[in-house]
């Protein structure tokens, strides 16, 4: 079974926002074993919409639009799917009323424009909206389906799950999509493509979409199959290979986030981080933090911008400072064993560079970055030279320091510590 | 002028991968005075492919595809265009040469594959690629303009600035699109919808896109016109309009970040700031230090997750804590004082909260958020209740510091202080 995704809306069209609710669908029909061949993106106009419509429906098995069911005279998905099918649209009393109790529970008359949102194709069945007053559609014609959702994400996602699953599963297809989510640091995008290329070309049934940020590759071998064990079997073995070929790199075959692997390692080893940054700002904090639960090993961190700072908060003596410059590797070591001394956290972790665009010199470039690392057996340090702008360096420079807390705990636990 | 934009590769057709060159090809085609009427995506298929090319050739003056002119088999744009056109694909010696000689300073000989990135359709002017390989071309047909693009954005845009901006210039067009960028703070969107609706529908002229984000809504009045001047002049009445409804809560008319707003405000008042976070964990420091030149006015900050560390780097009394716990109104106001004493910044700025999803109490729910300032003249507070997730809620209460810190010099300036 295949689909066509359209998404609804002026607002699309412009260079401010973009249709994403295509994503959250691909996930989910992928799952189902429906495959997307193609999406569109149509603004607020009854004959473009029609035009989209019908060129959807002549290729597609399902077609799923995303926007237009609201009460304004903007919304124009059920008139245009009724022009394309030549089917009227009906008032359904029932809906009418679902949707007046919902304006009443918030206390207000449900105002005349509304009852647009009652109106439904003959033939389909409404698609029950609990998040909003919008009602879905669901319509069979000629062996193709037809459904129609609300815009606002949380409404289409709501209704994705209750109502449009179970009619997909009803259909009873056995092919399904079955996935990995391998993230990889510490390689340039290339590199990690030619070292797994020829691991996956061995399994002609098997795609691989590789994406990268900045400091953070990720890997998503995909196979269509009806076999879920044979499935399995081959994406096992493929990340088998792949780990062989990215050796430490890999840091999760299971979609983590960096910080999460490092917040893991932490409480295994029932360890605490404190930081210390200067160019990143708050950023690797920030990361650590987004984890729930992170208050059990993330004991606190400065951000000393200031050198006056970095002196009273760490206790870096000014003489180094001046002697080797705020960006060096001695400072970077006197942040990350200050902080451990100040916070008695069990790893320090800090992090000094020149993330741009002023303040490089031809000795020290925007883009040059010392991280250092502290615990109870010494002081680890590390320079890096990353490219790129403000934004790209703060991001490689953010990554990078997990990443070394990863692999402090890595090598101790392979004794190469 | 009309046009369709197509983004070619069946990476974007996963959950993993969405098209973000059209939002570029969208700003700049607007700034030109084409409309964008449709956006598809469409994978590697040869078959699909020509299918699409013909129906937006169908509908749309311009048709801007990108990606897709890559050296592999799945690369078919230029072929499934030369099917859609009944035209031939010819070697272009000259192209040839070029792409020979870049793969030479890179000290590499050219891949065989190569050689079909310098296939030009009949007809065709070919459009030099500075960023890479494939060149893109342009085609005019029956009226009507096909542009071939390559994918990857940095090369998409040189190309875009240097071959296509020129040519559609030549043609002409006076009409252009006029477009301001508002930002609110402190209002939720359907308060901002009701107070200015009334003021944008006095110019049936004028769209306005509005977008929101946790803490944050964006609008944008856009109008086409051929008449500059015209133009300008409503869009300054509107904005007029916009700032008395939304008062104090628009910090931006000039598409600004809060944390650029806030950055000005300091320097232009030659003050200083520290920050004390505990639930956003960075975050604070993190939009500060984005700015560049942001070392002028923050001093550093820090993240005193554990109560310990409130203590230790602030002064906050255990006692306080104790007693009125962690997040509570007297520990935002003893953070904020403490961090100013601390770092002698002019002012201290301080965020205590529960992002959840644990933590929360019938009393303190998660969302719950103190946020204080402190300065030379005594320390505000103030309680928040944010909805949402960890996530939302460390987006609301970030924004809700930074603003907090913009409302200060606004009221000391109003004398309202």
């Amino acid at each position: 079974m295949n689909a066509e995704i359209i998404a609804v809306g002026s607002e699309l069209l412009t260079p401010f926002r973009i249709d994403t609710n295509s994503l959250f669908l691909t996930r989910e029909l992928n799952k189902l074993g429906v495959d997307v061949i193609r999406k569109a993106v149509v603004g607020d106009d009854r004959k473009e919409l029609r035009r989209v419509l019908q060129q959807a429906m002549d290729v597609a098995d399902l077609v799923v639009c995303s926007g237009g069911l609201g009460p304004t005279e903007d919304d124009l998905t059920r008139e245009a799917l009724a022009d394309t099918l030549g089917r009227r649209l009906v008032r359904d009393d029932e809906i009418l009323r679902t949707i007046q109790e919902r304006f009443r529970r918030y206390g207000r008359a449900m105002p005349e424009n509304n009852a647009r949102q009652a109106m439904i194709l003959e033939g389909a069945q409404a698609l029950r909206n609990p998040r909003g007053t919008a009602p879905g559609q669901w319509i069979e014609v000629k062996g193709r389906v037809v459904v129609l959702l609300p815009g606002p994400p949380v409404e289409l996602e709501a209704m994705f799950a209750n109502e449009v699953r179970p009619r997909l599963e009803k259909l009873g297809h056995r092919r399904r999509l079955y996935v990995r989510d391998l993230r990889v640091t510490g390689l340039p995008e290339s590199e990690v493509e030619q070292r797994v290329t020829s691991i996956y070309r061995q399994h002609p049934e098997c795609d691989v979409t590789i994406l990268s940020a900045p400091g953070e590759i990720q890997l998503h071998p995909r196979i269509w199959s009806e076999d879920a064990a044979a499935a399995n079997k081959t994406l096992d073995e493929m990340v088998k290979g792949f780990a062989l070929a990215l050796g430490e790199n890999l840091f999760s075959t299971s979609g983590e986030s960096i910080e999460e692997v490092v917040g893991r390692e932490l409480q295994q080893h029932r360890a605490t981080i404190a930081t210390a940054e200067s160019c990143t700002g708050g950023m690797v904090a920030a990361r650590l933090t987004n984890v729930p639960g992170s208050s059990t090993y993330f004991l606190g961190g400065v951000v000393c911008y200031s050198n006056d700072l970095k002196s009273a908060w760490t206790g870096v003596s000014p003489d180094v400072i001046e002697a080797k410059g705020a960006v060096s590797a001695e400072v970077a070591v006197a942040l990350a064993e200050g902080i451990r001394r100040n916070t008695r956290a069990t790893v320090g972790l800090s992090i000094t560079g020149i993330a741009g665009p002023g303040g490089g010199t031809p000795e020290k470039p925007v883009g040059l970055v010392h991280i250092g690392l502290a615990d109870e057996r010494g002081t680890k340090e590390r320079a890096f030279q990353f490219p790129g702008d403000r934004e790209r360096v703060r991001s490689f420079a953010t990554i990078g320091a997990l990443d070394m807390v990863r692999r402090h705990f890595l090598y101790a636990a392979l004794g190469k510590g």
